[in-house]
């Protein structure tokens, strides 16, 4: 790599999507200008299969690191989704069993490829934690806790906000952020990235690193992304796009996009320099472009890293043609069916409308599924198709039925 | 067992050195009525081995319960006493090696034995609890500590001062109640008995018995002895009267408890009857008895126990000769030295009168050390003894030495 471009690729790293580095942006220049083959180490929760945007702005700064020659581990928290809250008393984590976490950490795999390298010189490397984690004695435990003290951990804010209403912190999330220091420990790993939401935990693991192996780690924190409602993009809040989104529903998704997030898009879900980013952002305040067509070239910069410039073009004629101009379809994706009659949550989940029976009932009480334009209420509702019939789930997806 | 002595032995039982009964003194009553043979245990922290009239309280209730035909477990902290605080940032917890913990158990059981019955068809049984705890893995702990919640554990008092002093609290605290109450589960206990600054890990051990067995658990807490300085009895506080302390010392340390504290030793050490006790309260209070004569009492009973009422004869008789009526003692123990010239810490540890060579420059420090009545100075100081020469540490233990 000539060092012109390597200079100019660490200039564009230190660019967009990273929230804090710790100890130092400083220090992590230099360790990257120093062309040392450093590691670091991107955790990812089983807990679902889906990989979003929003997991792509960590993974598309993995992809320049690996780009400047550092070696990338993705770990799969498999001890941690095994185990979730054994009592059943949050509702946020689901207990899963081991072979649910190899199936989602499987197609994980094939998500992440659409980002990063997994052949070539500098491939990839997956690790799981329970290969260790399984095997740490109480007496290990409790050697790694005694680096931590409980005011430490109840500093974090979600901590404090909880003890301020009332709601029961329980002991074994305490002991969550050691599993993770312990993986920086066993890996060796010289940085760890991740979203911002993911600091105390990375924090913690870069202490163990530094009391039990002497060794300074670097912290990459990224920016979060924000769905459509303001919130964190997340599974849990239905506002993500799925970089397995097919071409058009995510043009479509990106389109739907409030004008306020979209700068936040244009930053951390393209490879737009940032200094024309800066430039568009002034020109939509000072009114010299129609936010419709920056939204339209948001959403072909998006469509064309996950599925190539020609399949973002015809997107977004096709875009047009339904929304703008008000016109048919010119091919819906047509599903051959080998039975007219259908419940009609079974047909979602047959047409891929629909993830699951349980997405397809949500999306029948939203109201968001018509037959040929005809709104279908009703859970378990039977329907008859007929040849060329359009089942259409919200504005974009729509598959035309033959029989 | 009669009907009639059952009854009374069960009275006894509730009339002295118990602070609570959980879930109450009258489910605990009904319990030792219906004459079920339930097991209890009592866990012993292996970072010493000194056995003292402190732990005796504990004891001597484990022994009514045996008598009364329970099953006594005595548990050694073996896992606990070896993991200590391993950070060494606390000063309270000393590491040890297994050895030592074996070592320090295999006095515990001679020391116990003067209380318990190791012995017969109900004999005392000994555990260690490194059986259970080296093999627990992090998964199982993850899944214990869910029971609790980090505010539970936060409502102990010590950790309210820590926090209010800003001292840490370091997270492997907040997992020792954890063991505790896994003790209970393997051990399948009914009861568990122990000092009352214990009562925090006992409920613990409670709680998860509860969640995870379905079984309500009896937690018995004992009165705390406190030493003539009003603190809890302890090594550390060096205010501790051994079960091993020979006759004469014991009677002489006796003698020497402040008059405040005599009623709770009659209550807390003989095995004298409340009312009894109550009489000589009111006695004292009325300046009926001369209060030397009552603290004389309360030595023999307590001589009587761990010596028999010979010894504890002897020992008043000796007693008295030497500091009522201010006359020699009748014989010194007498110990043949091979050489009479001496280090004077080698020389006290020689002789039994400091069990090492810090405890020995303490006493010289603090002016207890005498040959034939004149003070030691010098931490290390040579001596030059003659045949007959009387060395003296405190007033009650000298020893004649013989050349």
């Amino acid at each position: 790599m000539p060092q012109q471009s390597r200079n100019q690729k660490i200039k564009r790293f230190f660019s967009w999507g990273i929230a804090e580095i710790y100890p130092s942006k400083e220090a992590l220049e230099k360790a990257l200008k120093s062309g040392k083959k450093l590691k670091v180490y991107y955790g990812v929760d089983p807990s679902g299969a889906e990989i979003h945007l929003g997991h792509a702005v960590c993974l598309r700064k993995l992809k320049e690191l690996q780009d400047l020659g550092w070696e990338i581990v993705m770990l799969i928290g498999d001890f941690t989704g095994r185990i979730g809250d054994p009592t059943g008393r949050s509702k946020t984590r689901i207990p899963l069993t081991h072979r649910q976490v190899l199936e989602n950490a499987k197609t994980y795999k094939d998500q992440v490829s659409k980002i990063l390298n997994f052949a070539g010189n500098n491939p990839t490397k997956i690790k799981f934690n329970s290969e260790w984690l399984d095997k740490l004695s109480f007496k290990e435990v409790i050697e790694l806790s005694a680096h931590f003290t409980v005011q430490q951990m109840l500093e974090r804010d979600m901590y404090q906000e909880r003890i301020k209403k009332g709601l029961p912190i329980f002991l074994h999330e305490f002991l969550y952020p050691l599993m993770q220091g312990y993986d920086s420990v066993v890996l060796r790993a010289d940085a760890e990235l991740g979203g911002s939401d993911q600091t105390f935990n990375m924090l913690c693991g870069r202490t163990l690193m530094k009391e039990l192996k002497n060794k300074e780690r670097f912290v990459i924190t990224c920016s979060l992304l924000t769905g459509n409602d303001g919130r964190k993009m997340s599974k849990s809040f239905h506002n993500t796009i799925p970089v397995t989104d097919n071409p058009f529903t995510m043009f479509g998704k990106t389109m739907a996009a409030k004008d306020e997030i979209m700068i936040s898009y244009f930053e951390l879900c393209t490879d737009i320099p940032q200094e024309e980013i800066k430039k568009i952002e002034k020109d939509l305040k000072n009114n010299k472009v129609n936010p419709r067509d920056v939204k339209a070239r948001l959403a072909r910069e998006i469509v064309t890293i996950y599925h190539g410039s020609k399949k973002a073009e015809k997107s977004e004629e096709e875009f047009n043609r339904v929304f703008r101009d008000k016109k048919k379809p010119t091919k819906a994706k047509e599903v051959k069916l080998s039975k007219s009659k259908w419940n009609i949550t079974d047909l979602l989940v047959k047409l891929h409308l629909a993830q699951s029976k349980g997405k397809a009932k949500r999306l029948i009480r939203e109201g968001a599924v018509k037959i040929n334009n005809k709104k279908v209420s009703g859970l378990n509702k039977e329907v008859n198709l007929k040849n060329g019939d359009v089942v259409r789930c919200g504005k974009i997806n729509f598959v035309k039925v033959s029989l």
